[in-house]
């Protein structure tokens, strides 16, 4: 069989390890688990959104209204753009693939920050595109900028507050960013985070309503996986000019997102005391983490999101030496050594997770 | 923005009109809505697969183990096949999509029957693909073979038994052709309604495990949306080569399947007496629709599948005026005239349903 040559040097993506494989692996209780590795919502999903999914189980054989009308219309709502300004997508990925596929062409290039979502490069690369990263590992916008005029890319993604560091941009200085840049270069702008970001510091907010309207060569995306708590339910959106969402749809696998999938999403966007309660929570415990890495004398990243990055270089194990101790004991972190960093990335879960997780801490470290 | 030169070509994907739609627009209430043209199942989906996703609602926030083990492992017993030769996907669509994209380049060519599932070609045209169909609307094998040979496609798809017609192709005759094309072209076998196939006649029935150890170059695809009642949970699979199904991981997003959906797909391999049933039922109901047609001087194709699809050119109305009148009686059915078809697909529904639907029939045709 001839492949595509692309394929020839793309890698098979690996996961993080989910609880059902510590289990198997090391014979620990699915239940004495404490995963903090992947950004999952610690406190789950709302009560209503799982009572509207238990008494929608009969739905299953149906597909889905494809227009996914309830859904976008609340979408609508909540942002102040017209449905034809959205698109659903099977997790915020779904909408990375439509950006890269609707543009690249290989040897097309693509700019990101140095530590950024590993799936933009991924996408990117299986359009045969080359990726190109500035130095930084917190975002600099400067260096973005002269990427994007020396190397003209198709696409320049931009990731606020970014995974996995946690480092947010000032509202003020992505606006005269994306004034600088080209008209035709597309900007994908991923805020799943940004909930968290806005409740630590509103200056770190921006709107996508205000955004695609001075912008219409950017890309908002959004998720259903973080504060919303349906990680596993795969769904996400874009929004961005008419333009440009049309041709994200020419590329839009039909029932893309499952029948309970868009019905949680649905009734998700209705619980608001319920998101409310969990970023006040995860405010005052990622403060827990900031204290216990101060005292210990570690460096760690501020972070603006569900998770802090703490740098390992002054501690007595490294990220692997730590994962994997952790890991044995039915405690999943995320090493961040596939990044290139001596780090390691920590969920803030729920206050008993944090407090057994910070004592373990700080007896190994 | 400079899109991609295919995007201009491209058609967004409609899909058939959901009960949601009709019940906007008719002010018929949902129950009363009898919808039987998205070859979904019936009768639903089994108590137990209910069950056990009513009662999982809580993992919802959490990722699925992304290596799908339970899955695979499942599958991999139902086919006697090992898991390295099975990848999950977002409805066997997903399938057709990393098969497209794995092999396909710009101007490459793809070779379908006459008539056939309107997705094969959406994908491949995605990748700048040809797409050459052959002229019958029931399958002509020596014309796919003579396309085989002359045209040098990189894909050949093959959908038996076929939607949108129904027809299968005997056992035999598949292996023959099989025998026939090169090995350095990628053939898929697309078995979405095979389990209809083989209750009716034995003849058409294939084995996954057997076709891709004589064959390697032949993807099987499978799919829960038919006989296990899960259209809406976006499921499905390809069984194949190690090499291939290698390079379809490379191109196969994290977490493609959500978290109930592989759920409820591990379950509903258990509940085989309600498959049995359904099939049972399925076929003794076609029957009746051929026994209407047959009476009222209908032409239809003989059907090895979940629906029937009947000929209009001997009936008072077109497919369309047909489709439209029922439409507005909350009978929703699907018209063939996007395929060039002045026909009616009919899914075979519950007997009551099909009551109602050929009653309706015998007066307005």
């Amino acid at each position: 069989m001839r492949f595509q040559p692309i394929l020839e040097y793309l890698p098979i993506y690996e996961a993080g390890k989910p609880i059902e494989l510590v289990v198997r692996e090391y014979g620990i209780q699915a239940n004495k688990v404490i995963k903090l590795a992947s950004n999952e919502n610690p406190f789950g999903v709302a009560p209503a959104v799982q009572n509207k999914v238990a008494e929608s189980v009969s739905k299953m054989p149906l597909y889905p209204d494809d227009s996914y009308h309830s859904l976008k219309s609340a979408l609508s709502q909540k942002y102040g753009v017209p449905e034809s300004q959205i698109i659903q997508g099977n997790g915020s990925d779904q909408i990375f693939d439509f950006a890269t596929r609707s543009v690249l062409n290989p040897g097309d290039k693509v700019v990101q920050n140095g530590k950024t979502f590993s799936m933009y490069a991924i996408y990117s690369r299986q359009c045969g595109a080359e990726v190109i990263a500035s130095e930084t590992i917190e975002h600099d916008l400067d260096a973005l900028l002269d990427l994007a005029k020396t190397q003209k890319p198709k696409i320049l993604f931009l990731c606020t507050p970014c995974n996995p560091i946690g480092d947010a941009l000032d509202r003020s200085d992505i606006y005269s960013f994306l004034a600088k840049i080209p008209e035709d270069m597309m900007v994908v702008l991923d805020a799943a985070y940004l909930d968290f970001a806005k409740t630590r510091d509103s200056n770190k907010n921006f709107e996508a309503k205000d955004i695609i309207s001075k912008f219409p060569n950017v890309v908002y995306t959004g998720t259903f996986s973080k504060v919303y708590g349906l990680g596993g339910m795969r769904i996400g959106y874009g929004i961005s000019s008419p333009e440009i969402i049309r041709a994200f749809y020419k590329l839009r696998p039909p029932f893309n997102v499952s029948q309970l999938s868009q019905l949680a999403a649905t009734e998700a966007l209705k619980q608001e005391s319920f998101v409310e309660s969990y970023l006040k929570s995860n405010l005052s415990e990622l403060k827990k983490y900031e204290s216990f890495a101060d005292l210990k004398g570690l460096d760690f990243f501020e972070s603006y999101t569900n998770f802090i990055t703490i740098k390992l270089d002054k501690a007595k194990l490294n990220s692997s030496e730590l994962f994997e101790k952790l890991l044995s004991e039915g405690i999943i972190l995320r090493n961040l050594k596939s990044y290139g960093m001596n780090a390691i990335r920590i969920t803030i879960g729920r206050p008993e997770q944090n407090e057994t997780v910070i004592g373990r801490l700080n007896e190994i470290l």
